[in-house]
C-alpha cells in the first residue's frame, strides 16, 4: 500500500494541504509516558502501545504525516538526561520508526524522520561533531526508509543549517522548522533571513514549530515566505505551533512563561481557535499545517474540518464529531441543544473560572520586569531622610 | 491474580485510600472516539484498543478502580441517540466489562460495573420500567462478574434509589453517586437527605461525581457525611469531581455554563489543583477519591502522589514525574530548573493568555440574568416621552 | 425658603424618593483635603470652599440630603488621630453644619446631622461614656437646628442602638445605618435582628451604608425590611453603598480587601451600574437612596436619572448629560456617536486594561486563605524522607 | 507676586521639573459641569466656582501650570456643538483666563493659554481660515497676558504647525503637544518627524498629551526627543497622558475603545501607577510632566511626591497624605496599618472586582476585528452542501 502513496513533494507541488500531527512529548507526559524536564522519547521502546495509540489518534484526526517519536533522541541528549536509560539511542530511534510506519500504513500518511537541536551545539562543539550526532539518527531513518526528513525545533539557524546539510545528503525531501517567532532566532537573525539560509542549505519546506501560539507562528512563517520570495528562491511552507495562547511571550517563547510546563492549562486552545488558525495558515499560503506541544487529536481534527472542502474529505474522527458542534443536537437539555451552531462557538469568549488569576503573565526574563526592578532600586536610593525633611517642612506651612 | 485482591469493602473498612479513575467520555471525545451530545460508549466495542489504552493510563496513574465504560449504555439511551448503532447494548456492555477486567488484572485494581440515569426516568416511565432498564445492564455485569457496582451520575435521588435497589439485589457491594452539588438534587432534596435515602436503600458507599469542581464536590460530600452520621447510619464516602473550575455554576453544574462542552479548556485544573483536592477530600474523611469529566491520567497521578504516604506507595506513572516538578532539575534552561520546587507551583496563579475573555461566566439559567432582563423590560416600560419632557424642562431652567 | 420645605418624614410617608448625597471622605481625599488613615473632617473648617463645592455638586446631581461633613468628628476620635489639630471638635462640627445649611438653602435639600462609631466603644468604654460622646456632637446639631439626624457607619448594633437613644431624645427624626452586609454585624447579630433593635430603639429609618457594593447593600436592607415587617413594626429604609465592586469581600467589607484604600480604582462603578442599583433599591421598597465612599457627583446624578420619572424631575446636573449617553450624538467621530444609546451601555462589559491583574482578591482575613496555609503546613509535615523512599522504590519496579 | 515668578523657559532651561495640571473636561464632567460629546468649556463662565475649585486643587497638588480652561473654545467648535450657547467664545475664553490667573496668583504657578484642533481643519478649510480661528482665541490670551501658550490635542501635525506659527508671532514661549502615540499622527507622519516639524515651526517645548496611557506617551516623547536631537535641533519636552490604562488601543487612542467615554472606570490609574510614570518621564529627560483626561488632583500630587527630592519640595496637598501610604499608620484596623509601606503598594496587582469582564477590549476599528469578520464571510462562502456531503461520506466509511 505504501508504495502507491504520493510523496510529500508531489502533494505540496500539487497544491494539496498536508496535515501534520500534534506534539508527542506533551501529550504523552499527560498520559504518563514522558518525563517533563528531560523530555526524551524512550517510551517508543518502553511503552510502544501508548505511542502507537497516539499515532493512531492523530491519523484518525486527519494527519497525513506521522513524525517518528524521536524528539531529543540524539545520543548526546540521551546521555545528558541525568539518569541511565536501559536502552540505546538506536533502539529508541528504531522503535519509533517502526511505530510510525505501522500506523502510517493504516491510512493516507507519510513517515517523517525528525532530528532536533542538540546539547552538543549549545556546548559549542564543532560543526563536525554536531553533524556526526545528526548522522547517527539519520542512519536509523535511512535503514527504516522513512518518507522524508524534518529538522525541527532549532533556536539557532546555524545549527539548523548544519542539520539540513546532513539530511540533504540522503536525497530524501527535507523540511526545516525553527522554534522561533517573528523576532527571529536567538542570535538575532531575522525570521526571513533564517528561511533564506535554510532554503539555500537545501530545505524544500521551511517554517516554524513550537514556542508560540498559532497566529504568532503564522505571522513568522509569513515573514519567511516574503523573504524567500524576495530572494528569488522557491520553497514550501510549514507551521506546527503550540496549542497554548501566548500573547505575553518574549522572544524565547513559552519556555519563559511562569506557567511552563505545569501550569499551562488555562492557555489551552479550543477547537474553535483551531478553525481560525487553519484558515489563517491556509490564507497565508502555508500548506503543511500541523501542531506541536499542547495539541491533542481533537485539535488536529479541527484543522482538518476547517479545511475539509479544500482537502475534499473529512477525517475519520469526524464520525464522532459534528461540524461546529452539530452533535449537540442530540443533547438531553434543550439549552445545550441550542449551542449546536457555528456562530455560538465562534463568538464565545470562554471564561477561565479563575477569578484570582490574571490574564497575562510576565515572562521570567522580560525587559519591563528588569526595568521595573531597576526603577525600584533607583527609588530606594532616594534618601529617605530627604523625604522626611520635606514632609516636616510641608506640615509646618 | 484477581481472586487474591482485597475487595472494595475490605479496603474501605481497613481505612485504605481507594483511588478512582478519571472520566472516559471527555477524554475519549478529545481522542476522537466519543461523540459529544449523545455521549454514548460504543467505542468499547468499536475501538477497544483506544479504551484499553485509557484504562491502562489510569491504572498506571494509580487508579484502584476500573469502571466499565458503560456510561449511557442503557438500551433506552442507546436507542434514543438519534442514529442507529450497529451494536446492541449487550455487546457494548460486554466489551466494556472485558476491557476493564483485562487491565484490572495488570495491577491492583477492581472492576466496577456502572449504571447511570436513564431517559426513561426523565420521560416519567414507571418505577418498574426504569428498574427493568437497570436490570438489563446488570445482567451483563453479573455474567462478567464485576467486583462491585456503582450507580452514578443521577440528578434525581429518587431514580438513584431505584438503581441502588436493583443493584443491591445482587449481593455485590454498591456505591451510589449523584451529580449534584451542595444545593441538592433537581427536586430540591438536600445533599444530606439524598445521602440518607441512598444509604437506607442499601448503598454502602455514597458521594457525588461530575457537574462541579473538586472543592465544591468535597463540600457536598461533607454535607452528606454529616447527615448520614446524624441519622445514626454508617457508610463510606466517594467523590469523583470535574477537572474544571466552576466557581460560577448554578445548581445544574457545568452543563449550564456557556462553555459546555466545547470551550471548557481555560477551566482545566492543573496537577497542583489536584494536590489540594486530594488533601481536602482526605481530610474530609472521604476514602474513595477519583475523577470524572476533564480528568486526564496526570490528574489522577497527582491525587496518588499527594496521598503517597497515606497509601504507602507511588503509582507506576510517577517514574515519569518528579514530585512537585522535580523532573525540571534536568531542564536545559537554568530559570526553568529554578521551578523545580513545591512552593513555586503551589503559589503560581496561572494566566489564561486570553485578555479578551472574562474570568467567570453567567450560566444560561442564572437567576441574576433573569433578574436583569426583567429589570430591563421594566425600564423600557418607562415612557420615553416622559423622559423627553423632563429633559426639556431641565434645560429651560 | 427652608421653612417651607417638606421634612424627611413627610417625604417618606408620602412615598417620595429621597436621594442621598455621596461619600465625602473618599471624594475629598482625592481632591487633597482629607487624609486616608485618620479620615477626619477638619477640612470643614480648614478649607470650607472645597467642602462647599462638593455639597453643591451633589445638590446639582439631585441629592435631597446634605449630610453634615462630621464623619469621625467625635472628640475621642479627633484626639485619637495621632496629630494635634489646631481646631476643636465643636469648631469642626459647627463649620460642617453651616456649610450643609448654606448649600441646602440653594435647592430642595434637607440638612442631616450625622454621628458615627467611636473609638470609645471599641475600647470598651461604658454606655454612659459612649453616649456622652454622641451628646457632644448632638449639641452642635441642635444649636444649628439640622433637619434630621443620622447614626451611620456602625459595625456593632449595640453601639448604634445607644446612638439612636441619644439622638431620639431630641425629638428630631432619626435614621440609623449600619456598615454591615447580609451576614450581619461584627458580633454575629443578623441584619434582620439589627434592624428590629434599631426600630425598637426609636429609629424611623433604618438601613446600611458603606463597606459593600450596591447590590450587596440592597440585599442586606431587604433582609432588614423582611425582619421589621415580620416583627410587626414599621419603618422606612435607606441604603448608601460603596461605589466599588466588592464581590470578593468577607463580612468586614472593603476594609479587608488588599486594595483598600489606595488601589480601589479598578473597582469603581460606572454610571450604568448606578442605574441598575437605583432600580433594584427602588424595587426593594427602599426610598432613601444615596451613596457612600467612592461616589462622585455623576454617580448620584445617575441614580436621579434612573428615578427621574418616579420623582417627576431630572436633576440640574442633567443639563450637562444626556440620558443613556445621548450627549455623544454631538461627538466628532461617527463610531462614538453610534454609542449614544441605552443598550450599548447596558450591555458593555468594561475591560480593566490590566491584563496582569486578577478580577478578584483574597481578603486579608478570608477563611479559605487560612485553610490553605493550614493545608500547606500539614503537607510540609509529610516526611520528605518517606517520599524519597517511595520514589526510589517506584523507579526500581 | 506674579511678576517675580520665573517664566516657563527660565525654569526648563535651569533643568527644573515643571508639573502640569490634570484634565479639566473629564474631571468636570464627573462633577456635573461639562457635557460629554461636545466637551466644551462654557462652565468657565457659567459656573466659575467649580472651575476655580478644580484649579485650586491642582495647584495644591503641586501643579506649576494653570492651563486656561479653553479646550474646544474656538468659535467654530462652539457653534458646531448642536445647541445654542448663551455665551460668546470671547466671554468663555476671558472667564477662563481670569480663573487661571486668580488661582496661579495663589501659588507658584504660571498661566498657559491653550488652543486645540478645530472642526475647520477637519472640514478642509484653508490654512488662512484655520489660522484665523486660532488668532481669535489668541487675542483673548494676549489681552489677558497669559505667561505662555500651548497648542495641544492635535491629531494632525499639519494643523499643529499652523497653530504654532500663529502662536509664535506673539513672542510668548510656545509649547506644542499632539494627541498621538508611538505610531505617529493620523496622516502617518512618525512621532519623531512630527516633533521636528513643530520645533522648526517655532515650538520651544514639544510632546504629546491625551489619547494614551502614561508609559505609551513617554515612549512617544522619547521618539520625538531622539528625532529632534538627531536633526541637530534643540527643544524641551512635555508629556500629559491619560490616567487610564490603554494597552489595547490602536493608533486612534482611547476614543476607539468601546469603554469611551462612559465605561472607563476600571482603567483608572492608581496613585502608585503615577509614581512609576513620573519616574519614567523624568528618566527619559522630560521636564514638563502633567496629565490629561482622567487625572484627578491626587494623581498630580503623586507625580509631585515621586519627584519631591528633584524639585526640593512637597506639594501643599501632601499634608493630607503620607508618602507611600504612611497615613495608614493611623488606621483603626491593625491589618490596614500593615499596608503603610512602599513595597506593599508597589507590588499590589489590584483586582477589578468584575469577574464577568475581560481585561482588554477590541478597539472599534482594530485590524484583527476586520480580519475576523473577513474570515467569517469567507467561511460562510464554503458551501454548506459540500460539508454535508463530506459528512455523509465519512459516516458510511
Amino acid at each position: 500500500m505504501a508504495p502507491t502513496k504520493k510523496g510529500i513533494m508531489e502533494r505540496l507541488n500539487a497544491g494539496e494541504v498536508v496535515i501534520g500531527d500534534g506534539g508527542f512529548v506533551f501529550a504523552l507526559e499527560k498520559r504518563g509516558y514522558v518525563k517533563a524536564g528531560p523530555w526524551t522519547p524512550e517510551a517508543a521502546a518502553e511503552h510502544p502501545e501508548a505511542v502507537r495509540q497516539l499515532h493512531r489518534e492523530f491519523l484518525r484526526a486527519g494527519a497525513n504525516v506521522m513524525q517518528t517519536f524521536t524528539f531529543y533522541a540524539s545520543d548526546d541528549k540521551l546521555e545528558n538526561r541525568g539518569q541511565s536509560l536501559k536502552l540505546t539511542g538506536a533502539q529508541i530511534n528504531e522503535a519509533a520508526c517502526d511505530l510510525a510506519r505501522e500506523v502510517a500504513n493504516e491510512g493516507d500518511a507519510l513517515v517523517a524522520g525528525g532530528v532536533s537541536q542538540t546539547p552538543s551545539y549549545l556546548s559549542c562543539k564543532s560543526e563536525t561533531e554536531v553533524k556526526a550526532i545528526f548522522k547517527k539518527q539519520l542512519d536509523v531513518f535511512m535503514k527504516k526508509n522513512v518518507d522524508f526528513l524534518i529538522a525541527e525545533y532549532f533556536e539557532h539557524v546555524e545549527e539548523a543549517v548544519w542539520a539540513v546539510e546532513v539530511l540533504k545528503a540522503t536525497g530524501k525531501p527535507v523540511a526545516a522548522s525553527l522554534c522561533i517567532g517573528p523576532e527571529g532566532d536567538m542570535h538575532g537573525v531575522s525570521a526571513g533571513e533564517c528561511a533564506v539560509k535554510l532554503v539555500k542549505a537545501g530545505a524544500q519546506i521551511v517554517g516554524v514549530n513550537c514556542h508560540f501560539d498559532p497566529l504568532t507562528c503564522v505571522k513568522a512563517v509569513k515573514m519567511m515566505k516574503e523573504a524567500v520570495e524576495k530572494a528569488g528562491l522557491k520553497a514550501h511552507y510549514m507551521v506546527q505551533p503550540l496549542a497554548f495562547h501566548t500573547p505575553d511571550c518574549n522572544c524565547q517563547g513559552f519556555i519563559d512563561l511562569p506557567e511552563f510546563p505545569f501550569g499551562l492549562e488555562p492557555r489551552i486552545l479550543t477547537r474553535w481557535d483551531m478553525h481560525q488558525y487553519a484558515r489563517e495558515a491556509y490564507n497565508a499560503g502555508i500548506r503543511f499545517i500541523g501542531g506541536c506541544c499542547g495539541y491533542e487529536p481533537y485539535h488536529i481534527r479541527a484543522v482538518a474540518e476547517e479545511l475539509a472542502v479544500e482537502r475534499g474529505l473529512l477525517p475519520k474522527g469526524s464520525e464522532k464529531h459534528g461540524m461546529w458542534g452539530a452533535g449537540l443536537e442530540m443533547h438531553t437539555k434543550p439549552w445545550v441543544r441550542a449551542r449546536a451552531r457555528r456562530d455560538y462557538w465562534e463568538n464565545l469568549k470562554p471564561a477561565s473560572g479563575r477569578p484570582l488569576c490574571p490574564s497575562m503573565s510576565n515572562p521570567d526574563s522580560w525587559g519591563i520586569t528588569k526595568g521595573d526592578s531597576g526603577l525600584m532600586q533607583q527609588r530606594e536610593a532616594t534618601s529617605q531622610q530627604q523625604l522626611k525633611e520635606l514632609f516636616a517642612r510641608t506640615k509646618s506651612n
